[in-house]
């Protein structure tokens, strides 16, 4: 089961996230061509797609140009065997045994890009995004804090993976900074709504599931047991959420305004391919799901996340959470069966989000409002700060990997600047 | 203001929806052309726009080629002033008194269809669909069978426009027959969920909004008082809803699989321009709105939107509501502010629903849940039939128009016909 680890004659370092056992797929532009394209990586050096399949490396797979667009879409399209096929051959072509790159000077030239000299965009047209609550320890700890203990995890929560459809148009690649964002909020101490800039702006750390394959007609579910083919890859996500905003407004339709204004992703789509060697399962589920969610044992990938804070007064980003995608309860093809039990369809480049993933310790926490006990408890910061929320100037970082003895698939990291909110006249009141 | 009564040379019946005032946009195909296009309508004339594009037509609006795409969102990103440029020139091209079109056979020959040989397509490429929940009296009675009439107006109903997003991919035209969904259940009786069939099927009235123009950037909130140059045209919308289904999951995110199998639309975008002498006011809201919300007095259309079912065993399909888009307690501008309040990006394209539209009395209501108090009060048909929801082989349709004394501008029906639900063992539990 676990793949031979093949060195590449780029030079990885140790502890790099994109070794030749990676090849994640994202999409961007270098210095030398502003022109969008398709592109993997390798170590520090960004593989030009574009540029390998135009010198015909991809002739014997594919007749399709899929890598000279703007997106992954039209490859996310095709199914997982011919992903596997370009994953090995991508791999076969910088293999250090390989001369045939390895000694063109001018082919390596034309293919590969400094990682300094190229800008990441974002990787897929997501033609819908939606996102789900899938953390058991999440899940309580909010529901203590917006109903109360009583009532924290709903009657349907162990039955069904809660989702909801969220919005495509904001999703963005990391590093765009976030504007913190206004609304109307709700005091506890009077009558009537004001309009305010969020004074609690909080970060939720999620992995991104995105889909791709053959998928599903209108009115046809997809059935579990082929949950797994319809899933391209993995990105870190990070669903900033809006808290004061969303206690107000998210009942009983859920939330919108709270979470609509931005959600963050990492650049890399790390395939389910390169995770296979990190496939585990989940503990059983009591009760057992409806058959139609009965996956044995659920699936799940060993991947620990980490999340970091860097105020503008410290040195450098403090570490503030440890968790990990085995924390969730439900599996993400739990979530794909589920979505479409009704006959919804999904398409190539659809994003599901798995909710805020917490663990069941204090320092496994998916976001602040868990971890200050929305500001009872704030977070103490090596130099004497603390933080409930996020202030202006504050960078929330999230990074991922999974990793073994030999060797680490790492997601790299999704990070985001809060700018101050819009001043203007109009919305004063 | 109300626009001279022009008259075509193609023959408009008195009772047609497609008078030279109207000027719909739509698309679709024709028997002699395969390929989907973007088109208007006459009477009982579709209009090839495409073809008289190609023509030299519109030349001196734009040099760009909008309606060979096959949907209109290049054309409706253009902004509100070409939309009237074109509307103008295409009523000057088929007026009465024009003889360029009227007296040219082959011309008319190559632009005209009978709209027997002319199939629609969906006119647009949705990026996101969101629904509003803007009428009170549904509110309210929705509320009631929910959570008791205690809580049936949640508090923060009167201060925001309640919406939440909802599945682009499931968008689909008229005429698209409607899976009956699967999903779980959970009936009083039981301790657990059931998988079935969806046993209550209903329909919701709505008006969809599509926007266009020039819109916001991720951050920066749509201005209520510019919100109208932002709409480009309005279509019936049907929110087929499984109410088994939602009561057991909406909490506490909302409705997802209840809702996310299928929409319809109508096939005519009616632009607000047609509509512009039908503006009517909203009462006076009480309490007033946050400035970012108010428009003085909050803008509606007089839009009449009749419901019909047609049963198997009827012999014509029978009335079952009466409402008008008057009867929304926020307009559909205060929704465009409030869903971008936050920073959220809108993109040309982008569907709102209003949410049911029911009036005041038992013959306005705007779907079966409320006709028939969730089963408790079925709906007599004149067979002797009754209908608390849907059955399979039933036919809903919603038909929209605004009339005055001189002519109607109309938005045709957006219609559906219930089939029985997929038999598959896998399933079955
Ligand atoms: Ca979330
Ligand atoms: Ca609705
Ligand atoms: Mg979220
Ligand atoms: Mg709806
Ligand atoms: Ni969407």
């Amino acid at each position: 089961m676990w793949p031979i680890i093949m060195a590449s004659f780029i030079l990885v370092s140790q502890d790099s996230h994109f070794p030749l056992a990676n090849i994640p797929f994202g999409t961007g532009f270098s210095t030398h061509n502003p022109n969008p394209r398709c592109v993997s990586r390798i170590g520090d050096f960004v593989v030009d797609l574009a540029a390998l399949e135009a010198e015909g490396f991809f002739q014997e797979l594919s007749n399709t140009h899929f890598f000279s667009n703007p997106t992954l879409n039209s490859f996310m399209s095709e199914d997982k065997a011919l992903w596997r096929a370009y994953r090995s051959k991508i791999q076969a072509l910088f293999a250090a045994e390989n001369p045939l790159v390895r000694d063109n000077e001018q082919l390596k030239a034309k293919i590969l890009i400094p990682i300094s000299e190229f800008t990441n965009t974002l990787p897929v047209n997501i033609g819908d995004y939606t996102d789900f609550y899938a953390s058991r320890n999440h899940a309580f700890n909010v529901g203590c804090m917006f109903r109360g203990p009583q009532n924290a995890l709903q009657d349907n929560w162990l039955r069904l993976p809660v989702g909801y459809h969220g919005r495509s148009s904001s999703v963005v690649v990391s590093r765009h900074p976030v504007k913190r964002p206004r609304g109307q909020i709700k005091l506890l101490d009077s009558p009537d709504p004001v309009f305010s800039s969020c004074k609690k702006l909080d970060h939720e750390v999620e992995i991104g599931v995105f889909l791709g394959g053959k998928l599903n007609k209108l009115g046809e579910p997809i059935n579990i047991a082929v949950a797994s083919e319809h899933v391209f890859g993995l990105v870190l996500l990070n669903d900033w959420s809006a808290r004061d905003i969303q206690s107000w407004e998210y009942v009983p339709l859920g939330p919108f305004t709270a979470k609509n204004f931005q959600t963050s992703i990492s650049p890399w789509i790390i395939t389910t391919l390169a995770l296979e060697p990190f496939t585990t399962g989940l503990p059983a589920q009591d009760p057992v799901p409806l058959p139609y969610l009965r996956e044995d044992p659920p699936t799940s990938f060993n991947i620990t996340i980490e999340t970091f804070i860097k105020t503008p007064s410290l040195s450098e980003p403090h570490k503030i959470s440890t968790t990990n995608l085995q924390h969730l309860y439900w599996s993400i093809y739990q979530m794909l069966a589920h979505h479409s039990v009704s006959g919804c369809n999904m398409r190539p480049g659809d994003l599901l989000g798995t909710g805020t993933i917490s663990g069941p310790t204090p320092d496994s926490l998916g976001c602040l409002l868990e971890m200050s006990t929305n500001g009872k408890t704030p977070v103490a910061l090596p130099n004497g700060e603390t933080r409930s929320f996020l202030n202006d100037g504050d960078e929330l970082i999230i990074v991922g990997k999974a990793e073994s003895e030999n060797f680490t698939i790492g997601f790299g990291d999704v990070r985001g600047v809060i700018l101050p909110a819009l001043e203007d006249q109009y919305f004063h009141n």
